[in-house]
């Protein structure tokens, strides 16, 4: 055991209005079945309210009864705004006052990354109940002339709480991540910082945009992905099958599929929300976790392998026990 | 000792070109004399090249002929662009490939938090070698209608490398942290991401720049500052003369000089550079710490307290041993 923790609560937020794949194919001149074939995506959620209170919601949902965390990270891809970082304005949503907060950021990826920074912190005995939010609002960001990518993006927010555990058999086993900066400018909004500041003039609109080059990221990630499924399993003398649920990024409806179609692991043991959800950036990953508890997928106990590629390109791989 | 580890390497990067009260002030439509004695800073450094390449250079000057960091955490207050995090861009500047790397983001502690969270993975055994780096361009943010806030800001990166140690005396003895959302407006970009995003087109110019209350935010932080390093000092069994420097983020001119005036600490115990290189954001503290080893003012041994206050509002501080 790595990191000796419990998840004490799980809690998700998605927007009511539903964009369907026939309503989003009009604003990128294509057909909904061109755009659920391409991005696997039928219909994603837009949101009306900004991350922080999304990212509220989910955190109300997890916190429940519980008291208030002793740290807040904020574990999103996008900010709410440069300065100061989102996990404030989340606390300010949920009405806290004096709690420690920041933001880890590596964007798809925010959530298992801060998971295991969590685990430290919980195991060093620093905090003793963590409040983890994603929560993201790509379809702000979607630029309607690259349709590939524009047809991914969804908006969600989840989280979880997460306190020492007696159980030494509970908390997170492993945890893997490398990060290859030659595929740097796959995946990008190379504006809202100081490269392509707003304010220059040769800033342009398609720069403050999501961009993504799929194929060369499903071409350059498959083989890292399934090198380090394969590591971190045998390096816990864990089999395929010992895994009791896979949670993925759900990155595209082609990259969810890959976990059962090339990575070896059986359809049904593979969380997919993408279709009803689309990519909802750092908030997906564990928005499918939550999702996977609450529907009793994911229970004490379970064996749980969570996965992703973001942005940079990053791949990381976290074994929990729930 | 909280977290057992050892900072083997220290870097910084100042820009050559030096950038005056005097032309400043022509800028903002005031005079020189204006300018120092609002911000206390006679000069700043405006860079020509960006934070990855500046973070960078002070990485280099950390690492020496030291091996490749095995974790990059990228601790800066605004980044490169909004995807992906800025901590890629160094790594690439810095030619390396698959080391996990990741932003942690509290603004101007964005230094502190990490080194916490740094000390955290070192201490269970996560890393071994974790580079963090802390790079600003604040001069990109500097809104000439705000000629307050404009007079402070400057650019500089500074890094740390840091390992396990042997001795149960170095590390990082205690570290606290709070954020008080009621100061979420005091000091801003408001734009950059979801909220008021570049496309909107009732984003202005001025959102996209630095704001700041300088006074409401010294008003608001110095009694939970100074009540912060009162329970430190006496949760460790320190007086203030044990201290052999404190090394505060670098706010103001005024700011710095509180920790002598109204914190208690001798003037010559308190390091200030605020005067030759403005507010750098989150790279000050961290500036401020390797200019102190470089000037052997921090040696083996030297107890250091690290303190400051950062967009939120949050405050933090930490005590090493060096």
């Amino acid at each position: 055991m790595r990191f000796q923790f419990k998840i004490t609560g799980l809690g998700y937020y998605l927007p009511p209005h539903i964009e369907t794949a026939e309503q989003l194919s009009k604003k990128i001149n294509k057909t909904a079945s061109w755009v659920i074939s391409m991005a696997g995506v039928s219909e994603r959620r837009v949101s009306s309210i900004d991350v922080d209170q999304m990212g509220a919601i989910a955190a109300r949902d997890a916190i429940g009864d519980k008291p208030q965390p002793d740290l807040i990270i904020n574990a999103s891809g996008v900010p709410k705004q440069t300065i100061p970082d989102t996990s404030i304005f989340i606390q300010r949503e949920l009405g806290y006052d004096g709690i420690p907060s920041f933001s880890i950021h590596s964007t798809c990826l925010s959530f298992i990354t801060s998971l295991n920074v969590a685990g430290s912190l919980i195991h060093s005995k620093s905090y003793s109940r963590i409040l983890i939010v994603s929560s993201d609002r790509g379809s702000r960001g979607r630029n309607y002339k690259e349709p590939e990518s524009a047809s991914l993006l969804g908006d969600a927010a989840a989280a979880v709480y997460i306190e020492p555990s007696p159980d030494d058999s509970q908390g997170l086993i492993d945890f893997e991540m490398s990060s290859w900066p030659e595929g740097a400018n796959m995946t990008q909004v190379r504006g809202g910082g100081t490269n392509l500041h707003p304010q220059d003039e040769l800033t342009t609109d398609d720069d403050n945009l999501f961009s993504m080059n799929g194929p060369d990221v499903f071409r350059m990630s498959l083989p890292k992905v399934y090198d380090m499924i394969q590591g971190i399993l045998e390096r816990n003398s864990l089999k395929r099958s010992d895994i009791d649920l896979l949670v993925p990024h759900q990155a595209s409806g082609k990259g969810v599929k890959a976990y059962s179609k090339v990575g070896g692991f059986s359809h049904e043991r593979v969380m997919d929300i993408v279709n009803e959800t689309g990519n909802c950036v750092a908030a997906s990953l564990p928005l499918a976790l939550v999702m996977a508890h609450k529907k009793k997928m994911v229970q004490k106990g379970s064996l749980v392998l969570l996965v992703g590629t973001g942005a940079g390109l990053s791949i990381a791989s976290a074994i929990i026990k729930v």
